[in-house]
């Protein structure tokens, strides 16, 4: 990945972006792993396995979105200031080939950052035998939100 | 939920569906059921877990979103005829409200049936102290898939 | 359409809604008129035009998108208090069949309303020779803007 | 724009593109004017104009959806075969920034081209005194018709 042109707000963001993925019993129950770390993107890496396949024996498009999902949130929480928690507003994925692979890779871009709301793009890739596939595009939107006791970040 | 009005071209599609659902590794791990299952509509059930949660401690939105695929999914594939398998084309997903609650219901509902392509809306609610919220709404294409040795319904 | 049941904090919201409207350049354009404007649900109107038209003579996708992302928005600037605008985030809309028709009715509700941001969902219908057919559905989502000089609402 | 590597199926494919956007009324109405026609790729251009604006006066989210919804749909019919027509199934639209400018350019790329489901991604920007600006992104789900008589490519 070339670098990002975007200067995070907090010089710790990569920090943040562990503490937070290490408080998601979803990672660890999916096996993904945090991979590169930079303002403006974050790439989350998966492997296949039994327990996350939908009925075809493909990774579940669900297990796809959750990974990629995390990717596009951390990548907009790598802008946003230290006391910001992130949210999910909406996202949409296109499925575009079954994720047949031994390994996957989630990248979450971010298109428009926002004081409020933030835009972001997220691409997964499967790799199978050396070869890498483009089996997924998101497009994703996201809450920065302030000052609710129940929600850290 | 009221009875829905479309005709099954399959009599068995409540046991194609249960079949189906049983092959995916996903639904187990994430602890989802099946719930009523009618021509055009079907209810997918899970209890919160800290193996599912995101960084707040919420139920995490991809697996809101994996639970609400398959019953989007599974609405779909109770119209198509036998030989046919259901592939995902893409979803959008809105989250209404963090995921915060001891149960999860998914009801995903056809709301246009067609040859090769249908379309799908779900809802999903969170059941806190017996009171039930809407947390999520999703719009959902579905493709029906002939003939592909590797996908078997 | 029955009443809904959300409760507006400004008890002018349909002279707002009437006020907005009649600013928008592309509604004279496109032939949009207003219908019900309730709580959280909002009407609009059109006709089919050749001026409106795709290459295959039907409605334009884009035509319906514009009046109906125009009923989402006003859906919930009917909930909005008296000093907001409204923007529209994202939406993403579903077409389910070609808009063939004499006249087509947008209808916006409101799912959730929000302090910063609503979220809507909407439907369009074409009605052909006295039938009525639902020819696309929208989930949208909203932002109430405060104090930017140069977003009159 | 860098060249495509998507290798058309119809040598005549920007012919039939153009013929297929003489025939779009709605084309007309906006003033859009087809740009670039590459495999997999193409652009359309809008001058901003009062009767294409929302209540703020900027350029209305469906004329900027109409366009790009358009650019998508011919990126994709420049890799179908001559006989196909291409239906739009789905689009999601995120609007980055107010359309604010005096023209603005829209370019559609495909993703992924198949058979009978193509996917396909926009941007728009907008052009405001020599600077560019992105103000909205697409993930945009496309058909290809085979055989239906009301349906001309």
């Amino acid at each position: 990945m070339h670098p990002t042109s975007f200067v995070p707000q907090d010089p710790d963001y990569a920090q943040r972006v562990r503490g937070s993925f290490e408080r998601q019993g979803a990672m660890v129950t999916i096996g993904a792993r945090l991979g590169e770390i930079e303002p403006g993107r974050v790439a989350i890496e998966l492997d296949w396995a039994q327990p996350l396949t939908q009925q075809h024996g493909f990774l579940h498009a669900g297990m796809v979105a959750t990974a990629l999902d995390s990717a596009c949130g951390y990548a907009g929480f790598t802008l946003m200031p230290p006391d910001a928690a992130v949210l999910t507003i909406e996202y949409k994925i296109n499925l575009l080939a079954p994720a047949k692979g031994q390994t996957f890779r989630m990248v979450g871009s971010v298109v428009k950052p926002g004081r409020t709301v933030t835009v972001c793009e997220g691409h997964a890739w499967a790799l199978e035998e050396g070869r890498e596939k483009l089996i997924a595009t998101m497009g994703c939107t996201l809450m920065a939100v302030f000052g609710r006791e129940n929600i850290r970040h």
